[in-house]
């Protein structure tokens, strides 16, 4: 049985569904639609169960998720979703122990994924030149505990990055081609870049500027999460869905020493993205 | 400047987007369609620049990203795909130091993602039942030098797990309802529960057994990939795309004190997933 | 320049694109939420222009599409979408002069753009099982001038239907399982088949006895309709969509003299429904 | 009984769901991959039946859809797919008896749907500046006895249309927006206009000349059709769809009398299409 500690983040979940996320602190209250929690009531119960406010509703107690983290937290900007988010790892190959640059910060929520994801031996810089987004991501990140994994920089990158040799670097600005030459300098040759627009002008406008300052095995794609009504008899798609968050671009900086080919033909290759061939060798 | 070194798994990415994954050991040679390349002549070069086979043709150096190591597993069955193992990530909170529990291994494609992501401080146990498939995964593992973060089992799961108080556990197996008993007394309660199936029989039958079980918070959905040609002037979709892999679920073992709400209308939340709403609170 | 005429149904929008589709009648009036409109005033006015309430608030008076019609029926129930009517004109093959049968007429919706594609010269005959949506269907099937087309039955078609050798046949009814041999009946052989459901479950069950009685060329699909933001320079899909309105499933009676295929490959010919073969001949 | 009669337009579909398209004309033969067949031998047979080959081979006797008729037409363009033919149909309200004016005729897909639906009271004006084009669509739609409601016309556009007063018009071309102004002088005022291209960029381009010649209620989307694999027990997407065809263009040629709306906040009409509001009025 695992019980929940002071200083654990805790998520109690009520039977309409709405969630609270909070860090369980002794002496402190939980205010809710339902009724009132003490947080040192809450210290040594087993998670999984029900806990009940002072008036007797249930909630469930629960460790959030990182999906749960994300979605529920504090923002005053567009975030990035979770479904997205977790490409994002897969693309840029986050892992215990690298060190990934982000700009800008917003509101930290693929901030807190990064630093959960590269661990306590990681390192994640992050840039974000408006003082009032940092502040909150840097509560955002401190309410979860991953603040000290966190480099937060308040600064404009058009003045560059300090970092250089950098393993990964996202970018989630709205003018993310006025940065690609930075990037590409702070990056590692053969790094891992990726960035988020919502428009396909300013994918157009992305590409052209990635081509120029030298990323090649550039791609394009959408992530769409499409939910089920999880009835085991009744089973169909959700009515409605969140049909479009942004367009992700992916590319790594290279060194070229050759002319690139002349058609674009290899370019295709995502077009079918088959998992089928086994290139593969030892 | 980053090298390739000795013991590095590397990627040769050709003109045509042809790749190679390789292990660098002294002594051994790489055969491509394009000609051959000597492991000692790679070692000490920078990643992200091209290399030359012995007929001269280019190559980039590059260090695979997470998921160009899941495409080009070697395989005798079916893998998870990035942009849903990307999600699982996600949903089950995989992150350094954790304890996963896997069935079954196959492949090792989820296996490897697991294994990274937990870091050397975590622990996989991949549970198996085809010797075929677990020398194939271990294989695959080895190759990629996270073998040793994988506790490999040869068992029929229908006996259960032996460990107990897991973190999160992933069935990746036909029939997924035959072990979600065996799925709960295995999971800690509160833990993270998740399962892909590719037809929509086999939801109803999981969630019918998710249910009975004592499984709650269970979700339903489908990760779609749309890729683009990275054109500027001429963006557009593929023509074509991978339409389906699987049906993603996932489920929280709870432990119920109080009987259930009456209706399944809390169930509804997940068919307005929407980010908007911010309940957390401290 | 055309002009509305007196008995025309016309569509009335205004800047915040409300809409109100009426038939102009003489001596009416039409309250909007920005004033009031007398039919008289509009009748003869040129279509495409703007015309003003009594407030003086513009209002575009337009010829409205089939896909307003649809949009904007007045319902009590659930109605097929625009996106899918179009889909089933298709392989339904609904063209002027032939003879289609429904069931069930619901709020008239499919009723209308059926009665619209056949014709002067064609006919629908539309069964229903409830009085009150039967009324509907028929009030709105005559505010659109289509009522004549129709020729409306008040009955269970658990019966079967009168007709027989019909063109085609399209099922919107919550069982259409139970109805798949009095559909077979009635249809011509090798005449049209259609049906919508929304959810898995009952594709299944509708699969399982179309093929039971006899029914071949079985496809089942969904179609998806994504809206853009119609911004030049911010190109991009519309935050939300709808999701999922229903499941089609389509099939043709067929007469069988030898034993069908012992597998099932050829069905599988779906799986990839490309449009470049070109077997036809002459 | 229907039977297949001199003059028909029949499909015969193979075991191995191979099909052939063939205007039945006496004295003529079919070779297929499986034998041959007579004309003859197929004349006064029950559609809906199984018809043998010389060699013995079934082969069933159907009357082709219209998602047949396009599917397989004879091509040596890109055709527009049935998916988007139906939701134009719906757009564009084409219907029995109305005119409709296209550009270019391409292999006649659209124009063999438009034709069949606008019946024989209607009429179908279709401009090409290719010639070789032009042949293959009139050979094409005299294969399925409808080229007699076509007016062909080969001819470059940019010289204008030379009708007025058209209640719809497509335009399929890769440059449409060239071609906006002579559309609207073509369109009676409020009439129907679409277009179909396939990248993001000929959409912005697009839209920019329609908002400049005067078109309102523009709409941009795209329709997806997502196959599923029709088995009862193992239902499931299919594995590849296609991904992309085009962008569906529509919009309404007005005319304005007063200042249009500063901000562009109607436009986001569609980004929520529900069709749960009924604003109708009598």
């Amino acid at each position: 049985m695992t019980t929940a500690q002071a200083g654990d983040v805790v998520q109690l979940v009520g039977r309409d569904h709405k969630h609270f996320i909070l860090r369980l602190t002794p002496g402190q209250q939980l205010h809710t639609h339902r009724g009132i929690f003490e947080h040192d009531a809450l210290i040594g119960r087993t998670l999984g169960t029900e806990v009940f406010t002072h008036r007797g509703d249930p909630f469930f107690l629960l460790q959030p998720s990182t999906d749960d983290l994300i979605r529920e937290i504090k923002r005053n900007s567009q975030i990035i979703y979770p479904k997205d988010i977790g490409f994002i790892l897969m693309k840029l190959s986050v892992r215990p122990g690298v060190t990934v640059v982000e700009a800008g910060t917003g509101s930290g929520g693929l901030t807190t994924v990064l630093a959960q994801a590269v661990g306590p031996t990681g390192c994640v810089i992050s840039y974000e030149v408006r003082e009032d987004m940092q502040n909150l991501a840097r509560k955002n990140l401190e309410r979860v505990g991953l603040a000290d994994r966190i480099t937060f920089k308040l600064r404009d990158i058009a003045e560059g990055f300090d970092e250089t040799d950098v393993y990964a670097l996202f970018l989630d600005v709205p003018n993310p081609w006025d940065y690609t030459g930075q990037a590409y300098r702070t990056l590692q040759s053969g790094g891992f870049f990726g960035s988020l627009v919502p428009t396909a002008n300013q994918v157009s406008k992305l590409l052209v500027s990635m081509r120029r300052e030298g990323f090649d095995f550039v791609e394009v794609c959408e992530v769409l999460l499409r939910y089920y009504k999880p009835v085991p008899d009744r089973l169909r798609p959700t009515d409605r869905m969140v049909a479009h968050t942004g367009f992700l671009i992916f590319g790594r900086p290279v060194i070229r020493s050759t002319p690139p080919p002349e058609t674009l033909e290899a370019q295709d290759e995502t077009d079918d993205p088959d998992l089928a061939g086994d290139n593969s060798a030892e």
